[in-house]
């Protein structure tokens, strides 16, 4: 499970817990701060928990940066990091601080709940509908933003993305991993989920998978529509697919939420991701929801089907994003006949 | 505080919540596991906590470790760090992981209290006398074990310490780290402790300083008498007192607790932690406590007199710790006349 359920001793109370750090994957610290709480956060969110009782942050400062870049990153870094916190209703009231040759960031999200504030992610049944909440591509984009500097590496994509079209999907996918997946875990409640976790290192099909192993009925899940940020198909294709974004296991950082929906349930949790904005930072960005696929009888398992479609997801603020129906409505659901 | 307390939403609950990690200072990896938790927990043992609901691994693996050392040694770690919690009456359940150039190894203690499950640190009045739990000098000895093998270092200290004294006091320094202030918790309460925390980063005076900071009435805490491992008085000595050992800020790590007692109770409570034994792994090691000052009408600050008295705490095991009242008993009140 992405959190820890710990019985508590009194009144049929439960600990929820989780834990991650890693290293800064974004250049600007203060963004860097609200993806690693998103990403800490987004466990608890999994299991539709809406609520967080305190959070520690966990830091390294590395050896190698001198006191002025220290004393200009590191208080960014803290604030971006409590500032996402506080946007969950919540507030960082510890932590600790070491010296490390990499910089480190991470934290600790704790809640006590009674047990009709989580879902349990294991009631998946035939016939429900997967629906992810953010676009896939996080890692790619990161990744072809570095290699404008590096002519070698640049030359292999140059012919299927701009400069500018590499800014704005490193611009999207960095806004989209300081994104709370706090609107989406209400949600799961307010349509009846059945099953959510969030995608992150192991990259959607992972994370399928797991959730799939974990199921209390035989199912398996299918996934049929794989929404990426726009470019980084392209990207991943002219770079021989080393990222493995079409097989799923890509990995994302801060990545949305997957959850397990009753189907006449599914179209409306999209629609209403969609109006209610699940945007960072209160800047009214527009939130997202796709339904991807169906679960099935089947052995716990999660597959992607052949040639799944693509949806390319543009930019937030691009004109695509501004234009109905193009991001943020559901994309047409597979199979469900 | 040690550790940061969260009023909780549910029927006068309390998250009590503490995190640290560092890196490795003993060469054995399970020691170093216990060590670890033991670092950890004694946040809460600090505060008359003497359960813990749940804990977390925090681990970095070092990218310098070839596969086979990562197998050897990881495992061993990881298990040191889980029977340490499963002492402590609690369980691992989740954690992280990363690759990083150095080792990290750490974690998160939480528990969920009712008000009287502990004892907040600022309630110390004139006339307590402080007691401190574990000798002082765990940095002292691991540095003169990391001497045995540089000529260089070694010359300077071999003149007043053997190889072998030298290897016991390592000895007791490790296993003294390992041992959980557990026992130590259940006796504030029995004796009904004014406050406590655990001496470790900061160096006795540092925690005692910050302890005189927080309490509620005008009160300075003097330490008349410093408990040390065996010999390595002689060593900060004999090195120009480079650790500053005798000023309090020599840094330990997973020290004792240091508590403030009604005066009437101290004795009994070092000599109920001598009979309990807050021995390593049940292996029935001697406990030891030791009256090391008194609280004052003050401004909140700690100092140590002029000339204190050294308490040389010989190794368990050893020919002196098994003679009666050598380093179990209290040690001679300090002025309490």
């Amino acid at each position: 499970m992405d959190s820890c359920v710990i019985p508590l001793r009194h009144g049929g109370l439960s600990l929820v817990q989780t834990t991650d750090f890693f290293y800064p994957l974004v250049e600007d610290p203060y963004m860097m701060g609200r993806i690693a709480c998103a990403n800490v956060l987004s466990d608890l969110y999994a299991m539709g928990i809406t609520e967080c009782d305190n959070m520690l942050m966990l830091l390294s400062v590395s050896q190698k940066m001198n006191e002025k870049e220290r004393e200009r990153a590191m208080p960014l870094l803290m604030q971006g990091f409590r500032d996402a916190a506080e946007e969950g209703g919540t507030s960082v009231t510890g932590g600790q601080t070491v010296v490390n040759p990499w910089i480190i960031v991470g934290g600790v999200a704790s809640v006590v709940c009674q047990p009709n504030e989580f879902i349990m992610p294991d009631g998946a049944i035939p016939g429900d509908v997967l629906v992810l909440t953010k676009p896939l591509g996080t890692q790619v984009a990161v990744n072809a933003h570095q290699w404008l500097d590096q002519p070698e590496k640049w030359n292999k994509i140059k012919l299927v993305v701009s400069k500018e079209e590499v800014k704005e999907a490193y611009q999207e996918a960095m806004f989209s991993m300081a994104t709370l997946n706090r609107t989406a875990a209400g949600l799961m409640h307010k349509f009846q989920a059945h099953a959510g976790t969030d995608v992150t290192g192991f990259g959607l099909l992972g994370h399928a998978n797991n959730l799939a192993a974990q199921q209390r009925n035989e199912v398996s899940f299918v996934i049929h529509n794989l929404p990426i940020i726009a470019k980084m198909a392209s990207i991943s294709k002219a770079c021989g697919n080393m990222f493995n974004l079409f097989q799923g296991t890509s990995a994302e950082t801060s990545g949305g939420l997957l959850v397990c929906l009753p189907r006449e349930q599914a179209a409306k949790f999209c629609s209403e991701m969609k109006s209610q904005g699940s945007g960072f930072g209160g800047q009214g960005a527009v939130g997202g929801a796709w339904i991807i696929g169906i679960v099935e009888k089947g052995d716990r398992r999660a597959r992607i089907i052949d040639k799944p479609r693509i949806i390319e997801v543009p930019p937030r603020g691009s004109q695509a994003a501004n234009q109905d129906n193009s991001t943020t409505s559901p994309a047409p659901s597979p199979n469900l006949s």
